[in-house]
């Protein structure tokens, strides 16, 4: 990591020169008078900068259709290094640039995580395929929530001893993932099956797709609306449901019942029953499950209503218990977690583990 | 980036050896056959790995607070390499380790993000503190929302042509940050002064807290509670209010009016209004917000309404038309905004934007 400033930027660039086939470079191609990534560029390769014209008619478009006017120095964004092949950026007006010199190949970014990801994700992934020597090998992806990274390692271990067969495991807060390499297609593939075999209810994935996206296409395929109504989770799961497109075909709404009068007026919870088990507990998150059904009218209601932490925690209900609970036509499910580390944490697995909870009840894991 | 081989991994610390006064790994401290940070670390310094009790007992500890059984081979966790001093890991049970060898210093982390995080800040910061030189500077942080990177170098840059100063922007997706360093502490405190004054009202902090933090802060001190409804944010604008220890004081909760129906049902707008206006609409972004305040019982209410995409767009309301309103007792104030980006960035700046809407009008910046 440099800073903004030209002569580290020549360094780094300097550094890389003799030892890597491939550098990537983040940031600095902004208009602000901090960004001199393109000025080094130019100097360190002799390529002088050239206004590009399609560059300079996106960024005339971008303030065209947000009606905003446009500052003189802004064309700076135009320029672009001579030999410099330039790389699609969806998100800004910024290209990336891609550089070959001696054997090497120079890519440069925007600073800004999301636009360098969509560049990225539009050229470099493709090039590079081209760039990087290929090897015949075996890889699986699987992807699991719901058992721990040590459970998992003991439940698979006896079917994945096999030579040549690398295993990563890959723990985040949804899940854990498992990513697997080998170079022998029968061991390969036993292996496969052998964790399939053994820890398949917990198997969500096998490609490169989230657990919201799993539970969105199920509910659209078995044309089943859903409702949430959440506590601890403060919005989060919600917020996953609906960060996928389209998913207003399935997800009708939902509440965020952050204070008991809202668990009583707007889900219809009865007010005893909180009293006499407690806003975190079996009996509410089932009301609450069955309460949202009733008042969204969709097929599924789910709920969630844990202590996030930090404060509210008591020896009987201690940080980090969540309760979770699930309500169909004909389907009662609940079941309580106790999730370790922080507020943050906390939330984002009580939310994955609602999303699973559905997932688990669709594909008839459940009962 | 190496692989968890051995092999590699011994390599990457030889590299370190004579370049580096600091090293960073991250990593392979887990329990899983793939972690052999732990017996690299062993080779490479000659430092025979010894069970460290503490360790021990709070892998023990873990699983008894957790009611879980305690597969033998986790005991390999507590393997603390002699010579080694641990490191504080609050969200794990693998303590980072520190290593001081020929002037340099080595810090190991646990792979886990949030885990290597925890340990970089319960001990590596105040460490770093001791073993970096300090340098005499004038720093400033000046975090803003609603102004782009471009508009604010424009307004602030007359006012920060200093000599010695050091700007750097820092855009997000919630706004822009500008760090200042400076060596000469008159003209240092001009620029402060000239920023604050020319682009004040977008200023929301002035210290490393978030915009959900200050506007927490804001309605707890006020004594103002507050209540959503959200349609295109989908959960977004309630997390984020939850986010916050403690919220609980002044968010009393929200709702998620992703269909129509929910909006009129659940939140009281007219079903004439949106036929004739639209969901997405100044007038019923109010009448959301309005009927979220008296749906609530809350002193404040916020809404947001838009078309995320990528489908949805129309001509006339395109993808990236964000309509949000605030509701208070003698309130009504609606804004709309075009924001770019894909689905998730659009999502992030409409609750970024409804959270900085509280905050103008409770800092009176709002009429």
């Amino acid at each position: 990591m440099v800073g903004d400033d030209p002569k580290d930027l020549a360094w780094a660039l300097n550094q890389a020169r003799y030892v890597a086939r491939l550098v990537f470079i983040s940031g600095g191609l902004g208009p602000t008078p901090d960004d001199c990534t393109r000025q080094v560029i130019s100097r360190h390769f002799a390529a002088p900068l050239m206004p590009d014209e399609d560059v300079l008619n996106n960024i005339i478009d971008y303030f065209i259709s947000r009606e905003k006017p446009m500052p003189a120095w802004i064309e700076n964004q135009a320029l672009v290094p001579k030999g410099a092949v330039k790389l699609t950026n969806a998100l800004g007006t910024a290209p990336g640039l891609w550089i070959k010199r001696r054997g090497s190949h120079y890519f440069f970014f925007p600073g800004v995580p999301a636009e360098l990801q969509a560049v990225f994700e539009a050229d470099v992934t493709r090039l590079l395929k081209d760039i990087l020597p290929t090897r015949v090998e075996f890889k699986a992806l699987i992807r699991t929530t719901g058992i721990s990274e040590a459970k998992l390692w003991e439940a698979i271990d006896p079917y994945t001893r096999k030579p040549k067969l690398e295993l990563s495991f890959l723990p985040g807060f949804g899940g854990v993932d498992l990513l697997m390499r080998g170079e022998i297609a029968e061991s390969f593939e036993a292996a496969v099956k052998g964790i399939k075999q053994v820890v398949g209810p917990y198997i969500y994935a096998t490609e490169e797709r989230e657990l919201k996206e799993v539970v969105g296409e199920m509910l659209r395929a078995e044309k089943k609306t859903i409702a949430v109504v959440e506590s601890c989770t403060g919005g989060l799961l919600a917020r996953l449901f609906t960060d996928v497109p389209g998913s207003s075909e399935y997800f009708l709404g939902g509440v965020v019942a952050y204070s008991n009068e809202v668990k009583i007026r707007e889900v219809g919870v009865k007010k005893e029953s909180i009293e006499q088990h407690g806003a975190v507990s079996a009996e509410t998150a089932l009301a609450m499950a069955e309460g949202i059904r009733e008042r969204f009218v969709s097929d599924l209601g789910v709920a969630v209503t844990g202590v996030a932490g930090p404060g509210g925690g008591t020896e009987e209900k201690p940080v980090g218990l969540v309760h979770i609970a699930l309500a169909g036509q004909r389907t009662r499910h609940g079941e309580h977690h106790r999730f370790a580390g922080d507020r943050e944490r906390i939330r984002e697995q009580a939310a994955a583990a609602a999303l699973d909870l559905v997932r688990r009840y669709l594909s008839g894991i459940l009962k």
